[in-house]
């Protein structure tokens, strides 16, 4: 039997597996869900190992396990690290969910659930390629697997652990599907990702709240304060205005500008796509640079005073912002977590208390086209969805990407399966049900042609 | 027995009944709260009876009722309307209340609980002054009162209930005790209130939210819109920037300053007071003429994206603010609304859909110091409270005693007997024992007093 009808034969497992591992509530972030993050590392582990893994373990870390996992049996033939994760993001709101997030439900070809996309359904391809060549005469590459549970809240333990097991996870290239790609029926290859320094800001004002007609006009309110600090963040050119924030950022090249511009990207369909009465952005840039090549600045949250119904006149004791800026090469996360509190404490009137807390950071990253294993994942995602790939960039962080790169010394190819509607970190999030059977085909043909590579050199 | 000492062996009992009063939790603004609501109502009609009303009401409204009560047994004398509210505002944020808001606990002196002094503790004054009249000889003056259950929320059936019934509330002068008094030991009148005008406002941009690394940078974030238009809303000198918003505001006379800069006030005490690091407010005013003469404009609440712990690197499709300012005579709120709405549709950038909405209003007030009635409410609290009353303004608003000036064409006397400290609206309100029992004492004196006046005239 051909891989290919091995897969097709196997279509409804897959699906059923993917829906077992989406059910369990692995938010990385949220206390109460410490044992449903155990509960997706022990999924995957044991998955693993049917899968045919010869070597699968449970790392405890300070938080979230790591799973890891491998099969050797491929002496002579390069070796791939696929890094991957199976924690999540919150799901709140979650009123606005039209089903469970955790109760994984099929509507019109695609699977909603949260972690559909990111990543659980990306990561599980691979293990499905892996089991799909074991059954069908062997691997062409050796595999290793790196799960960890602490992606959407920093990666706080990976780094330590990749660079204590720098043998362990010694490889020819890193894998990762943690990204979309351009578009339906368009293939792609991501060369590219944003870094990130996200922050929370709090003002504090008098010592508790107070009556807003007794004291209004008197005080100092940390609302009103916080809202005119946090103006001062852009310009109204969309520029950040923090001193020294676009210090050593990487300009774009001519060819990349052309690159992008070639893309069948049209703004009216973007905006269509996300319900944006307009877009609004950084001047001078296209929509695709502004994403994938500019740094970017927004508050994520905000919140102070009543926010219940009806009409409490409070003067709020205190105000808070959480804030993250996405940075491109040439940006460091603590250099700009510097000068954001720097900027924040200088702009700040003497009637309030400031404090600024760095809560996540990760490098941004870019990565040469032209290296052999970017070309194999190329050839593999045209031979899966039957159309040459582009290479392009995310604006997105994955900060592992960037640890990889320092620690391993190998090239990471991200091949992304997911589609640019997947609803990531928002409501209904989804994977497109052909994007995650041609995504196992695709990490199939990735260890064909990267094992063909080999025997060539 | 004299009436001081009846009261004096009535302590007791009245502070027991005011626990009674203040364990029911009848916050007008929660839906989940209106059984409560009427059972605060049930509770005040009941105390009017025993307190020896002569006819007793609760009159139904589209949203709480409405308390009305009288003694008429002094046919010849002047009659009093002593307005004043059973509802409460709500109680969040909840956990920085010491004890139970609705626990009602003495700790140093003072009985904490919400509604404490605004206004279920200043209104049973006036009731237990009647009956300590009734009980010691009968009453010099006629007695009607009028206690709703919508104050916190606006009082929206009030106005209508007064204009139906101008001939059941007609009167000699309106009785108010919903203000505090100028200090511990320095008893006062006020003269002036300022008003309301309470706007929601509501940003949207995209039909939902948006994964920051994905889109961060092309589209409209609500949040960052939202900072940068109310930070508009005022200069750095603290003035409103609102086109049109000081047209028509009454400039404070020389006399008034002179009077108020004589009171003994300390920007440094009412600093500590509240626990504020620096006072901040209008250029060319004291903080007495800021909170009392000058309209002000504060938020009350900000909310929109994440506000859970950790990083949830998502652009909100929605942000929030509550905003409301204090008006002064001169100012209209419908007027004010209008002004503000069409500023923000002006400063509205066109990503973005506003919505503006008027919750609350309330018209400024101020009285001529020298009317019989102020005079009398002067002597009362000088018997009560050992000290020449000083004649003051307030920086909060009650709306109804603008209406009771319109409608019912009598003077009102604001008779405040809470203190600055109360912390109405907030955690751990309270009311001082002394001033609530010296508040009983003021009460029965005043309609002595008034009794007096008529009896010369």
């Amino acid at each position: 039997m051909s891989l290919t009808k091995y897969l097709a034969r196997n279509e409804k497992r897959h699906l059923s597996e993917l829906k077992e591992l989406l059910s369990i509530p692995s938010v990385s972030t949220d206390p109460k869900r410490v044992g449903a993050v155990k509960k997706a590392a022990d999924w995957v582990a044991k998955r693993l190992k049917t899968a045919g893994c010869t070597s699968v373990k449970i790392h405890k870390t300070k938080g979230h396990p790591i799973v890891y996992g491998e099969w050797m049996g491929a002496p002579g033939k390069p070796t791939i690290l696929v890094y991957g994760h199976y924690d999540v993001q919150p799901v709140d709101p979650i009123e606005l969910w039209t089903s469970d997030p955790f109760k994984p439900t099929v509507r019109d070809g695609k699977l909603f659930a949260r972690g559909a996309s990111d990543d659980k359904g990306q990561v599980i391809v691979h293990v499905n390629a892996l089991e799909a060549h074991l059954n069908n005469g062997g691997c062409p590459v050796n595999v290793k697997f790196l799960i960890e549970g602490e992606e959407e809240i920093g990666s706080p333990n990976l780094d330590p652990f990749i660079e204590k097991n720098k043998k362990l996870l010694a490889c020819d290239a890193v894998v990762v599907s943690d990204t979309a790609m351009f578009a339906k029926g368009r293939p792609s290859i991501c060369y590219g990702l944003r870094g990130l320094a996200y922050m929370e800001v709090t003002l504090r004002g008098t010592d508790r709240d107070l009556h807003s007609g007794t004291f209004g006009g008197a005080v100092v309110n940390p609302a009103n304060a916080l809202v005119e600090m946090l103006a001062q963040l852009k310009d109204s050119r969309g520029r950040v205005r923090i001193p020294g924030f676009y210090d050593n950022v990487q300009r774009l090249s001519a060819a990349e500008r052309k690159a992008f511009a070639k893309l069948p990207h049209s703004d009216a369909k973007f905006k269509k796509a996300i319900g944006a009465p307009a877009l609004q952005g950084e001047g001078n840039y296209s929509t695709l640079e502004r994403i994938w090549t500019r740094p970017s600045l927004d508050i994520n949250g905000l919140w102070g005073g009543f926010q219940g119904d009806g009409a409490k006149t409070v003067i709020p004791a205190e105000a808070h912002a959480k804030v993250s800026m996405r940075l491109v090469p040439g940006q460091k996360p603590a250099d700009i977590e510097k000068k954001l509190t720097r900027y924040l404490k200088k702009i700040a009137p003497k009637s309030v208390k400031l404090e600024v807390r760095s809560l996540h950071g990760g490098d941004p990253w870019v990565a040469p086209t032209d290296h052999p294993a970017m070309q194999a994942a190329s050839k593999a995602m045209q031979r899966a969805f039957g159309r040459k790939a582009v290479f392009v960039r995310e604006g997105g962080s994955i900060p592992v990407v960037a640890t990889f790169d320092n620690l391993l010394k190998v090239p990471c190819v991200l091949m992304g399966i997911g589609l640019q509607d997947d609803n990531l970190h928002a409501p209904d999030e989804k994977i497109d049900l052909d994007q995650f059977f041609g995504g196992i085909q695709a990490a199939s043909f990735l260890m064909e042609e990267l094992g063909a590579i080999a025997g060539e050199a």
